[in-house]
Parts: structure tokens; C-alpha cells; sequence
């Protein structure tokens, strides 16, 4: 079929995509989505098919950017049009619809297909709804980490023992990887740590890192790091370890699903070497892991994954009812971490949470009385002085202070209205309000929590402060805050805890870090 | 946050989408695929994101001609975009995602949504794979039958008793509409047909059609046609019976599933307001229903559908082993159906099929001896009336002749090597091999099979001719002929079917007609 060349702006996140009206998609017996052949001069460009009404006339076919320079087209040039068939991989995706488990060279095949733009976005969703739906067995996943990790760059160091540490995140205030990589570079492991930074929460680890030297290192920057500190924090979106992965997170994160959790963080720590690995599962109501039994079942196929790709792993599940320390927000974080590193302020559930995981990590590497070694690395300075070494390795000032950390002018601090105790602190509504305070965008934002679960409070005290760098912002925040209770404070839990009036429309969402 | 407004071409069929960079839709803390609400001028308008690292520089938003026009917006000036919420029909979703029931008003909203260009199509996917990996229920079924009908236009006939008929296709030359449409007309029941183009055949019921009469009618003009003569037969894509459906289909195809087949056939019924309803499933190896059991289940949730709908439904479980009658592409079709309807040429089987689902028709509106009615409608001329009156009610030419009908010039005749009887006739490759000709673009291509199953076969007698409108499509016919077998002559079945030696890529797909 011959049709007379469009271009076409938008490039669909450069996957060769192409417009022709419905007619012209009948007559060649295509729907959207099908593949075709576009010939001009001699040179074959593939494109997926979109078909519309209105977007395309009869007679012609819009091109993306891609095609267009590919086949070196002017508009209004006539190109022959074919039908092509789907690829390979659109086969075995069709498989696992079906149920079907997956075999490594299918898996293969179907994420190159997917880094290599191949498959449309109802291709790859459908992919990742079956893998949902129909589950994926260890051997799947292990085959999708190897895959990921193949089709992503890696890292080559020339050290024996290579050490990681993840969290799956959902606790406000989590600023335990600031402490842990000094830690451990502290005792000479080597750690090269990548963090991502906050998509639905108030601050990721890259946020708060930011905050006290640049975190977007490329590959040679950061292994250069590495060799030079034996650690780093360094944010994961500018390394690409795992550009798969990129591509199918897009697709979860509306439908509020995670089946590629684990293939997605192992192959991540398989690129940077990793080759033993503790990750944190942080377990409460409010955080994304509920009860401890479901938490062990992660665990256990963190556990199993590991031993498949050669990473011995162990999990940490902790505490995850309230913030871990006070500080909520990327600069107040960092402001915590640094001062926790130089021996200042009290913040005991994070030193605590702290020297716990870098203890698993020194254990597994083979030191007994981990937590001992990592406490004292902690007591003596000599994490506090690693983390100015990865500062100034990474480009920041080695010699920054707390004081020197802007925090938001804009404040504004609650009080009880009883006295009692602290009985519970809801997680999710401290991100929203950290978030509508600017957080993470304006890193000065957040709130700094004054009461923790269990301590005394006496009427008139203060609970919190919010902290916001736009009087808008303090106010969009006071005004969500009208109305909901974030903490509970008093003598006795209360038992009601809400009334179903009609049918709810659930909105719980989560999405692990990753 | 405030971002210059950049125009984007494409439009992703009509949806409000708009392209940020990467860094932009971080600090704002979305990711691709949440909702934004972009504000210009006092006016706000909702956008899907869709972030990347190329497609658009950081400080700018792309936005899509609806937004664009929507807002009054102009290259490079200022517009304020904010954090928006999923709509409600998008946590639906994700519902049946975790494999929970919909209840009808959930169902109504993503269908709305889904009309409305409410949804991205990774969500639209997601949805499609749900219902396909999880199955509805007749209770869903029934729902989404009534949310499809309800987001569509419907006709309003002024008659008792409305019946329609329905084929899930899947055999070649299956031109059985073109006679039951005329012979139910000319017995005086009232039948508002609608059918779909080929997408993967040679030939669909409206492309059939075409060759005798306009079937482009819009829903006023059907209407009309129908009060007229009691009959039609209509391009279903000109009457949007069920605009969803036109969606879904898109996600279905390239998938190759079809959760949404029974609500998409059932809603296009209700819309026709049919009261009574005989479907069509042709079974045999080569058909897409493979064996009767398969059948009697789709034929039960047909009933079941039906009832809960107001509809009475027979199935008719048909013979789908070889194609219907001898001929093969739209023009050879309308000429043998016209042909038999003035009772010339002997296609028996089409007769046969023909009378069966008419009497069926009749009998399900309370005639006794349906079959015999049928027969005797052909027999005696009224149908081939009927169908006259209903060519020009349409627009065509009410004294066609077969003789005026054009057939393809380029023709190639295959004989037979042995003796034998007709065995087998492979349906796939006739369709495929019909295609190859230029069916159904080129109306006048196909093949006539002159053999059928149990005909007894002398060495050098003509098993088939192939007619094509270009020499080049006649050689790339033949081409795809070489060493390959469509029908078998012998006396004896071999056994041997193929030998599997390296692991198959399986890509056997369907799509049943609707």
C-alpha cells in the first residue's frame, strides 16, 4: 500500500510508532498495534501501528521521529506500506497470558524487546498484569533479574567481597543508609550503594544525600569513587543498571502493583557486584509490609533469589510503626544523619536500626559482634570521618556542618490538647503532610516530630513542627491537617476505628522501593 | 510548579496526555502516568504524564493538541501544573487486579472512563488482562454487556419482536449472513443486521456486502432501511453501537485474547434492540472454536448472557472443517450468495447453513417448522426479492446480476497430482492464502475451491483457482503455495502430523468476530 508521509511530533518515549487512518489500517488488514514494514528508497523501517479516525487522513501515514530520520523522508513523499509480523517476544508474552511459565531465553528476549522499544505499552502492561496475576516462580524471577542485569550496564570492581544493603522503604524518616555506608566503608568493606530518589514518599535516600554532595554520578565517576572511599551514595536514575526496569515500573506504578520487586533489585546489586547483601523489610501497620508473616515471605525469596544469582542475602524486618528518628523531609534528614554520625542529638531508633544492619552486613562478611564493630565505628569517629571522604570523593564540601543545612523558614508547631502517651503515629498521613509542605522538591521542607511512641506527653506540649520554604505550602499543609489526627495521644486506645457508611471506594496504594 | 508549554503533535487517540522531563516530574513527584492538572489563565485542565529523559527539555511541558486548544495556549508561555488524582475508575482496576468482583456501577465507571480517553492504555491493558487472567463471571459479563450499551447509541424500532444473528466466525467464505438477513426479512420478522470488516480474513460479512450495495450507513439511515424492509445489512464501524468495544478490541488483538467477546457481541445486540438472537459458532480443527465441548461452553454463557439481558439466545453449533460454499474473497462470496439466492449453483452446504439458522430464527419467534419456511423463502423467490429490496433501500442497485459482479483477471489453477478423495482442507492457509491475493482490499481476489471434503478426486482434476488483480500479488500467492499443502487427496490419513526437533515459538492467535 502506498501512503504519502506525515511526521509526527510526539515519539511515544521513542518507540517507532506510526499513524494511519482506520480505513487505510482495514484495506491493510492491521489494527492499532500490529506491526508494519515502511519501504522508502530502498531502506526498511519497522513501526507499531496506531489507528484513528481522526488523527491520520485517508491516504497518508504519520511518522515518528524515529522512522522518519531512519528512512530520511520528507513530508508529502510517497512510502510503501507492509504488513509485518509481531515480534518473538509479543509470543512468549502471550504464553505467560495464558498461564504458561517462561523459559530464560523467552524472558530474554521479551526485556530486550522491551529496552529495545519493540513492544508497545498494552504489550508490556499485559506482560507485567499476567506476571501479577498468574504469579512468577522463583525461577522466573531469577531468570528476569539475570536479564535485567544483561540488558543494563555493570560494574566491574577488582574486590573479593562486594556488599550492599536495600531497603524496601515505606517509613517516613529512614535516613539509616547515611549511616550505614560510612559504617561499613568505615571497616573496610566495600559498598557501592545507589539509592533512588522519593517518588510517592517525602525524601528517597538520593534526596537526602543531595543535600550534602552531588548523587548523580555516571558509571566511571562513582566506581571511581568506590575504589578511592570503598563507598558511595549515588543516585540509581543516572547509572543505569537496569533500564528495564525503568520501563516496567512506569507500568506498575498507575496499576499499583510490584511483581518485578525482587528481579528489579536483585539485578540491580548483581550490576554494581554485589556479592552479599542485607535488606531491610520494614514491618507495621502503616508501612507497605503489614504483618511480620508477610514480611517473612519476602525474606525468604530474597533468600532463595540470592543463592540462585550468587548474592548470599539476609533480611532485616524492623520495627516500622512510627518515623525512624525525628526529622521527615530531605535537609532535616540530612541534618539528623550528620549530627547521629558526629555523636550530636539522641536519636536512638536510628542508631539503633543503624548499627543492627551494618552488624548483619559485617556478619555476613564474616566478623563476629557485627553490631559491636559497627557501633564502635560509630563512637570513635571513624564514620563520621569516611563520610566526609565520600563527600569530597563525590564533589561536596567535606566540611559541612549541621548549621550549615537550610532548613525552611516557614514554621509552625502543634500542640497536645491532652496529656497521656504517645500511642500511635500514622506513617502515611506524616508523608502526605511532608509532602504538601514541598517535600521532597523543596529539600528545606518537612516536619521534625517532637513525641515518639510511648513517650510521655503533658497537655500544651509540642507534638510537631512543619516546616515549609512557601507560606502557600504551610498553609496547604495546615489546612489538610484541619481535621485529620496524625498522632494519637492518651491513656487508652480507642476501639472504633472508623464507620462504613456506603461502599468505600479503596484507594490504598504502594509501591516498594526498589 | 510552573513549566513553559511546548505543542506536541500526536495525540495518543484523542486522550489528554502531556510529556514532562524526568527531573521536572520527580521534583513534582509524579511518574509516567499519573495525572496532572495543568492551570492557564484561570482554566484547568487534566493530562496523563508521560516523563522522559528526551522527549522533552527540563523547565518544559509538551501538550497535546486537546489540552493545547483547551486552555488557549501559546508556544513557550508559563502554565502552573500540579499533582491530580487517579480517577476513582483506575483504583477499580486495580481491584480486579487483586482478583475482586466488580460490582455494575465499578464497571460502568471504567467503561465511561474508558470512553471518555479517561484511562492510558497500560491501564486500558491492565484492565483487559485482569478480566482475561482472573475470568468474569456472568454477573460482570452481564454488567459490562449493559456499560458497553449504555456509552454507545442504540436504535429505537417500533416493532414486538427484533431478531438478529450472530457468527463467531473463523471458517472462510462463510457468506451465510447474505442469505438469512433476506430470507427473515421476507417471512416478515424484523432484522437489523450489523458486521464487522476482515481484519485477519479474507473476506467480513460487510466487505461481502460492499460488492452489492453502500454499507456505510449511519444509525438514521439503517433505521430507515430497516422500517423499509424489514432488513439490512450494515458496517458496523459507521453505526458506533458500542464505542468501548472499538478500545478494547485494540488491547485484544495484538494480546490475542478476548475476555471482553461475549459483553462486546451482547451489547451490540442490545443496542440493535434484539429481543431474540441465534449465534453462530463454527467448530472444527481449523475453526477458532476447536471442539464441540468448547462450543456448548460458550454457547452456555450465550444463554446465560442472553436471559439476564432480555434476549433469547439459540446457538447453533456448526460443521467448521472447510470453508462455506466454493468461493473465497468478497466479490467471488457476494457473487455465489446472489447466485444461490436465484437458486442458481448447487453450494449446498451454504443452503444447508443457510435454512438451518433461519429456521432457528423463525422457530425462536414461534414458528413451527422453521427450516421448511426458510427453504421454502429461497425456494420461491422471496428472499432473492428481499435482498433486492434491500439493495436499493441501501443505496446499491436492485437488479444486479452475478454476471456484472467483477472478478480478478489473474488467475492460476492447481490440479491434483493423484487420485483420491478430498481428505482435509486446511482453513488457516486458505485464509492465509487468500489474503496473499488481495483479499479483501482487492474485492475481486480470492479462490474458488472446486473439491470438498469426501469428493472424489482423478489425478489432474482442478482442486482450486486462485484470483488475483495484480500479477505481483498472483506470484506472491504462488510463492507462498510452494511446499505448502492446504488440502490433502488420498485414501488413507496419513498419521505422522509434524515432527517437533528445537522448541517451538507457538503462535497460533484467534479473534473471534464481534
Amino acid at each position: 500500500m502506498i501512503l504519502k508521509a506525515v511526521f509526527l511530533g510526539l515519539e511515544a518515549g521513542g518507540k517507532a510508532v506510526a499513524a494511519m487512518n482506520v480505513q487505510d489500517a482495514e484495506r491493510l488488514g492491521v489494527l492499532s498495534l500490529a506491526r508494519i514494514t515502511i519501504l522508502f528508497n530502498g531502506v526498511e523501517q519497522a513501526a507499531i501501528v496506531h489507528s484513528s479516525t481522526e488523527l491520520m487522513q485517508p491516504g497518508c501515514i504519520g511518522v515518528c521521529r524515529k522512522v522518519w530520520t531512519g528512512l530520511g523522508l520528507k513530508e508529502g513523499l510517497d512510502v510503501e506500506v507492509e504488513i509485518a509480523t509481531f515480534p518473538d517476544s509479543l509470543y512468549f508474552i502471550r504464553n505467560k497470558l495464558n498461564g504458561r511459565k517462561l523459559a530464560y531465553d523467552e524472558i530474554l528476549e521479551i526485556v530486550e524487546d522491551t529496552v529495545k522499544e519493540k513492544l508497545s505499552d498494552v504489550e508490556i502492561s499485559a506482560f507485567v498484569t499476567a506476571l501479577h496475576s498468574f504469579g512468577l516462580d522463583l525461577d522466573e524471577a531469577t531468570n528476569l533479574s539475570m536479564a535485567m542485569f544483561k540488558t543494563g550496564s555493570s560494574m566491574k570492581l577488582d574486590r573479593e567481597v562486594v556488599v550492599d544493603k536495600h531497603s524496601i522503604g515505606g517509613v517516613p524518616g529512614d535516613k539509616t543508609t547515611l549511616l550505614v555506608v560510612p559504617i561499613i566503608a568505615a571497616c573496610g568493606l566495600t559498598i557501592p550503594k545507589t539509592s533512588s530518589g522519593a517518588i510517592t514518599s517525602p525524601a528517597g535516600t538520593a534526596d537526602r544525600a543531595k543535600v550534602l554532595m552531588p548523587v548523580d554520578l555516571n558509571m566511571a565517576e562513582m566506581q571511581e569513587v568506590v575504589v578511592k572511599t570503598n563507598g558511595c551514595i549515588v543516585w540509581g536514575g543516572s547509572v543505569h543498571l537496569a533500564p528495564a526496569d525503568d520501563i516496567f515500573v512506569k507500568v506498575e506504578y498507575p496499576l499499583s502493583i510490584d511483581p518485578l520487586l525482587l528481579p528489579s533489585i536483585m539485578s540491580k546489586k548483581k550490576a554494581v557486584g554485589a556479592n552479599l547483601l542485607v535488606v531491610d523489610i520494614p514491618c507495621g501497620r502503616g508501612a507497605k509490609v503489614k504483618t511480620i508473616g508477610e514480611a517473612d515471605l519476602l525474606a525468604k525469596d530474597f533468600l532463595e533469589i540470592g543463592s540462585r544469582l550468587g548474592i548470599k542475602v539476609r533480611c532485616a524486618v524492623t520495627y516500622g510503626e512510627q518515623p525512624i528518628g525525628y526529622a521527615v523531609g530531605p535537609a532535616l534528614e540530612a541534618k539528623e544523619a550528620l549530627q547521629a554520625l558526629m555523636g550530636r542529638g539522641s536519636p536512638l531508633d536510628l542508631i539503633e536500626k543503624a548499627t543492627d544492619i551494618a552488624g548483619m552486613i559485617l556478619e555476613l562478611a564474616g566478623k563476629s559482634d557485627g553490631k559491636r564493630i559497627a557501633a564502635e565505628a560509630l563512637r570513635s569517629g571513624k564514620a563520621e570521618q569516611k563520610m566526609r571522604e565520600i563527600i569530597a570523593a563525590q564533589g561536596g564540601d567535606p566540611k559541612i556542618t549541621p548549621e550549615e543545612i537550610a532548613i525552611a523558614d516557614h514554621q509552625f508547631t502543634f500542640q497536645s490538647d491532652r496529656s497521656g502517651h504517645m500511642l500511635w503515629i500514622n506513617n502515611s498521613l506524616v508523608a502526605d503532610l511532608a509532602r504538601l509542605t514541598g517535600c521532597p522538591k523543596d529539600s528545606g521542607a518537612g516536619m521534625l516530630i517532637h513525641k515518639k511512641i510511648g513517650d510521655a506527653v503533658d497537655k500544651g506540649e509540642p507534638l510537631f513542627t512543619i516546616f515549609a520554604q512557601r507560606s502557600a505550602n504551610l498553609q496547604r499543609a495546615l489546612d489538610r491537617l484541619d481535621g485529620l489526627k496524625i498522632m494519637g495521644v492518651g491513656d487508652r486506645m480507642e476501639m472504633l476505628i472508623h464507620e462504613v457508611r456506603e461502599r468505600p471506594v479503596i484507594k490504598r496504594s504502594f509501591a516498594l522501593d526498589r
